[in-house]
């Protein structure tokens, strides 16, 4: 009997699931190291100059992943009793645990994406930032929590004029501005602009080298000297210190010389969107490296693309597919391929 | 020279501010007392188990405020990780500093009034829950927390029903339910029905005995046996044990036996919004105490008001008229007559 | 079949279970009241003034307990990753459920009470400030808290030059200093000074109306104006916001007149200690109200205790008798003459 | 001019400082890695798998840093309103930024070292323990942690027997039990037992990879398979969720092999005793790897070091060296001879 051999998973479930390469292995391996937690590891704190710098603000520090530079950017920066404000389905309401609210202690009051996919547009803004005097039995608007790309969007772009229009509005209400940046890359490269030109007027900006950068460990924070100071002890306190992560550190400084490649990752979206929507797909068009898909029936789409070894994720109620640096052209016209051959 | 006297202040800001009348205070006066911490105020024992059978749950806890009974409700029942889903604009969500999100530890998910003022539809809470199985970093849907009346919806009254409706497919989704019933006395008497007819199903209920009824201070919140006494301890955590509080339950005692009363209140509220109409007023149908006044200039409204010797409030971005015990139909008549006047 | 009557209870197991007197049960019926969260009460206002002078504060607020005093005036003056320093066995460590680690969010230090019972030494207080430079990850100690009396120590009193030297050491530090000062009272009366002179330096003190002075419910927080702002916010967070609370201020305004009547507590305390000593118990001297007496089998010694109708509680692990208003001279002969005669 | 070289700085202020090897940053670089958070690393999967065994546990979780398995460790054991016991110094009461109070949720009781440097004996804990029956307004003694080796104690070991009889008494009285084993590998060296035998009968315990053994990051929580479950959760909602650990999980399974060398950070520890008593200083001898120095003036003794580029650290008020990987016995002799000459 012969049977056919198995094909290779082609995996779509996130850009996080890029592995470091060689190139990046070595880097780590040969990376100058210190204890980064009672003195200084030199390639950490390379790393942080340089994301500082890329960010356009004063200073940045290393996290071990993006959900706990959110949390030490919201603890910081909110109060009990204050409310803040993010666009519906952001990724600090809906993917991490509730921690901006249990433990930074911020009521969310979620925006409407009315200016387009994850944008709330400066009226909405202005509409829920409520008034400016609260009489002190009322909650205090005092932080805007901004997405760029929003993943739950579907990896959509807020372009430069607009962000700035809603952190003018912001700082006019007197509230602080935090950008959670994980794919910040990826929107500078689809607007063909600087990171920095996405976080102007921002207090804080986080932001992920293991989303499709091919690092394995690391997302940074960054703001202004005196935050970072107050940001490495909210760090500490979670248990986010760690010793020698220049090895980290390493991978995370070329994942930053990576960020052009990028736009591969958005090309093979597109041919994903345009593919699929050939076959019959309804498909959200992509703006950056994620795919959007709904479908009829959430668990049977996910389990039949399971079956024909293609790997993809629910996300706010339909398919998405990621494209990363570890799936070529090629991957995509054989997921095209096996999908076309199973309908 | 002669100057006309000062028009009594009419007071509709909000029923919280009715006074107790002498019968009440001597109630207060000659209630037999104990210490409620170490032992057992025989007249809270005995308010407590009258508005548990009122309320048609087995046990009772006074508390100091109804914002302390929703939050020890939602504290003992939400864990951190958790989500759990309110109206839009739910009490628990606007106004008590956010305390079900830092304090209590949930994530809140608004729901859309789209069955009617502050009833969200069977279709929105289903959507609302999100899939059974969830990852183990994913937020986990836990509560649903009801409201009847909706204060900020202008105490909307959800009727039978409904509620036993939505309650049956939290708990087939497998959430447990708490009713913020803060004016849940309000709901029954328009719908005239008992107040266990509105508490169906639920695992948890708070009400208030100092919104419109006159006691001066109190709420109640009611559950099984077993969670009451959880609710004992977290009480005393927050520090709202108190020592001898019979005097202030036997005000509450009182109360619930002019519950009925509250017709009076809802006509007073009907008589409001008719004049107002008529004086070219947009009003929001009041279905029992209060009634919602959109306007061009809250702020300029409020204050326009007030030179009347008219009191009333903000509420989501509306005129808020309430009346309570101490309001009577002339009252209103006199209302109606200075604005006419200054009109 | 004769049998002999029930002897009455004799309640010594705290101050708390003092009930109101006709004087004060007609003050509570005829106050002035108003709504104390959107507006001021008449009452409560008084007493807040009242209270603040008394205590030679700028500012006071009016608390449901003691224990929410305490947790509000912790949970503002501390900060993640603070420290802080009590006495060992103080009301705030063993007696509050924890509120001042979880929720006001300070480590807690113990301070031994080398000075005498209830009391560190200065040497004590400066050995547990540590440096004041702490490196980012470590603890920074931030508040003193003493307690005056202290109960755990037996109604222990410090008196004033020690605590201006405690307090002048702790500011020198940088600290902040609380007093939880539920039974300031009785140090005063026993010191023979006013409250005032307790409270030399401190920034924060709480005071009870409930500990023996008759009044049923309330206590009080005082500090500075924007202090006082602050905890008035946070006492909403906790649902420590009342309605008409004149009510129960008007029995506070009446406790705060009886101050002096406590050394006829104090002098009961005495004739207990000296008759338990007669009959061979071991016995801490008596300096206020509470009358600690080890012995070899506390459960034991509590239930024959009941069995004689006398009720005294655990403290310590040691036996606490508390005297207050409704306990007579005659009530100690009769309490002393049943253990006597049971022997 | 001729100036003398600069002398290489040696660097004993804690084991945390030593660096990957060749051989390790080899096994990193060429480690097996997969998405770890939304999948299974398989280096990690390895890893854990080993720990659990090696620490004698059914499952374990692997951390970025030991302060982290700390505090999901008591964040799942614990609940508001419990105390916790723990020796007097312990690594959770005073160098993790009290997150075991704000964030776990615990009221600290420290023990006595009374058995021995940081050793309650049995009777400690009894006396701690206090009653099995609290009333609901009482805080309920719910868990013992035990550290081995003490680090403030100056790496202070509990035999087994000791450790046994401690964790019978704790679940005796209902307790759980958490052993923070940080270096848990070097009280099973100097005793020459295997780790697992000195976590026999605790609930959960913690062991580092980066203390002394090289790996650059990462710890590990073993306990339970529904403990670990719960655990991996509270990892996610603490941002300590990574991507590719297997990096870093490939130096922590060759520092496992390693354990045995750290008896040559043990020999080095007695020899800098042996000599600094030669040299006329106080020393508390040593049983691991850290010696502690009482001096008369802390600072200064740490700069004057400095000034030898010899490191040490402030512990407990006393110097504090620690020896490990990268310390030789000739690195032990040059300290020796610097600090003589310099006296």
């Amino acid at each position: 009997m012969v049977t056919s051999p198995v094909p290779p998973v082609i995996d779509l479930r996130s850009d996080t699931v890029t592995r470091p390469d060689d190139t990046m292995r070595s880097a780590m391996s040969s990376a100058e190291v210190g204890d980064n937690v009672i003195d200084t590891d030199p390639t950490m704190r390379e790393l942080e100059r340089r994301a500082a710098t890329v960010l356009g603000m004063p200073a940045a520090l290393w996290t071990p992943s993006g959900t706990m530079a959110n949390l030490i950017a919201l603890s910081i920066q909110l109060s009990r009793g204050d409310r803040f404000l993010a666009p519906r389905d952001a990724h600090v309401l809906v993917n991490e645990l509730g921690s901006a609210a249990w433990l930074a202690g911020g009521m969310p009051e979620p925006l409407d994406h009315d200016a387009g996919p994850g944008r709330p547009s400066p009226r909405a803004l202005r509409a829920a930032v409520g008034p400016r005097e609260v009489p002190y039995y009322g909650l205090r608007t005092s932080l805007l929590c901004l997405e760029n790309t929003h993943n739950a969007a579907g990896g959509a772009v807020t372009p430069p004029h607009e962000h700035a229009r809603l952190v003018a509005l912001a700082k006019d209400a007197g509230l602080r501005v935090h950008l959670d940046g994980a794919r910040l890359w990826h929107a500078a490269v689809t607007l063909g602009v600087l990171p920095a030109a996405l976080t102007v007027g921002v207090d804080t900006v986080s932001a992920c080298f293991s989303k499709g950068l091919g690092a394995p460990v690391g997302s940074v924070l960054a703001g202004s000297a005196e935050f970072i100071e107050q940001a490495r002890r909210m760090r500490h306190m979670l248990g986010g210190g760690v010793r020698q992560g220049g090895i980290l550190a390493a991978a995370c400084l070329l994942a930053l010389d990576r960020v052009d490649e990028l736009a591969e990752s958005h090309a093979a979206a597109r041919q994903l969107a345009e593919g699929l929507t050939e076959l019959g797909w309804q498909v959200v068009e992509p703006q950056t490296n994620i795919v959007l898909a709904p479908v009829a029936d959430l668990a049977m789409t996910l389990d039949s693309l399971r079956s024909l070894h293609v790997l993809a994720s629910p996300m706010a109620g339909k398919v998405r597919f990621v494209t990363h640096r570890d799936i070529s052209a090629a991957d995509i016209d054989e997921v095209l391929r096996r999908i076309k051959a199973a309908a």
